[in-house]
């Protein structure tokens, strides 16, 4: 079969555009076409599909943002994914280290009653106060996320006076307990930007965004850090690997 | 401090009623409320925020179509959304096998010359013939996914007489391989959804969706399976384990 001639892909335009977008999304994401991408006409070639598919595909890509295009430029690649690891717990900052500086804007960190709900993943008494530490998260100029994090009182309390601005919570946390994390449960989501997250991320108000709620627990199983982490869905590409497990 | 008497949250409602709805938000996703929801008075005393804040979160998560109100019903779970394992490379079937039957639809299941990013993810030369599957994944009468799937030409050609109305091809890969998955290696965004995606779905243009491209191996380290997958981001949660590594 490898021998046989290629047959071309035969489908509705908005199909075809649809494919090609995703493909070249991918190879954006990892990096592709740092000069630019092909012309139409090769891309077209490239893909065996007529120029209008591919005019489609470029459209859907400038829409999103990913890509610019101009008469005398061509088309460029407009923005960067960072990548952020679904395999192991690391920070953001010390994910993105070889990337630029991560900074926090520091927009609230105060003891609250917990929420019930807080309370109990957090295994803490109905009522308990937690400290609420609300950061959004730059990558130089770039605002990549706006997190929420519950931390379990007496770490929150030894946390409060560190420097929440230049530090992932994850430092602080192995820094004032002299203790490994052990473990996080992880749930991701992709929502729409509520007007608020919006304004503060930057984004329009309903883009997608990925919404992560984490529970860290220390080595010795204790819960201590429940965080709302709203990551831009135009910035951020979670990665992973998966295992087939024996069934 | 556990003793002290907690501090209520005082922030600006928008901010309150953010929160509030995130709690919310979470407890219904793991199967809380099966009776409905609390009073807004039983809430807000619960929350400490005000009604208007706790009637702002309720109305967030009925935007998002979360919940149902009515005067005589009070507030109600309107929508479940199912979770989807991060850890383990695992079917749709197989994963909602406790909550009902998968189903596909298959759009499309022909030979393409592979465009070449996805001749080059699966190590076949360029221009490579591909089995190319497009199916729409339906639990019960609800649309989750839309599954589009190259898979190597040998296997691809194995697979294209069974049954792929009610199988994963994650289980039609080990039946006509003989082998065991492996790894994959998964990508995790949040896109808005395109026209085209969006009226399959039935969910609005630009609403969220998890875009997951997923790239499987067999267990002898062969790539053999390039998917992209789009999952309604109302409908479904991936969940998984993190664990802290050795720095």
């Amino acid at each position: 079969m490898a021998d046989a001639e290629p047959v071309p892909i035969r489908r509705a335009r908005a199909d075809q555009a649809r494919l090609v977008a995703d493909v070249l999304r991918q190879q954006i994401h990892v990096g592709g076409y740092p000069q630019g991408l092909p012309t139409e006409a090769e891309l077209s070639a490239e893909f065996g599909v007529s120029r209008n598919a591919i005019r489609e595909a470029l459209t859907t890509l400038k829409d999103e943002g990913l890509i610019d295009r101009g008469p005398k430029v061509g088309t460029q690649v407009a923005i960067r994914k960072y990548d952020h690891g679904l395999d192991a717990l690391v920070g953001l900052k010390e994910t993105f280290k070889s990337y630029g500086e991560v900074r926090n804007e520091v927009r609230a960190a105060m003891l609250v009653a917990a929420p019930p709900a807080v309370a109990r993943r957090l295994d803490l008494p109905p009522g308990a106060q937690v400290l609420f530490i609300e950061r959004l998260r730059f990558l130089g100029d770039l605002p990549l996320s706006l997190d929420k994090t519950y931390l379990a009182p007496d770490i929150g309390a030894d946390i409060l006076g560190r420097p929440l601005e230049t530090n992932d919570i994850f430092a602080l946390l192995e820094e004032v307990t002299g203790r490994r994390l052990g473990s996080a449960s992880l749930a991701v989501e992709a929502v729409p930007a509520d007007a608020h997250s919006a304004a503060i991320l930057q984004v329009p108000e309903g883009a997608a965004v990925l919404l992560l709620e984490r529970l860290t627990h220390l080595d010795d199983g204790r819960p201590v850090d429940l965080e709302y982490i709203r990551m831009r869905g135009d910035r951020i590409t979670l990665r992973g690997n998966l295992i087939r497990e024996l069934s």
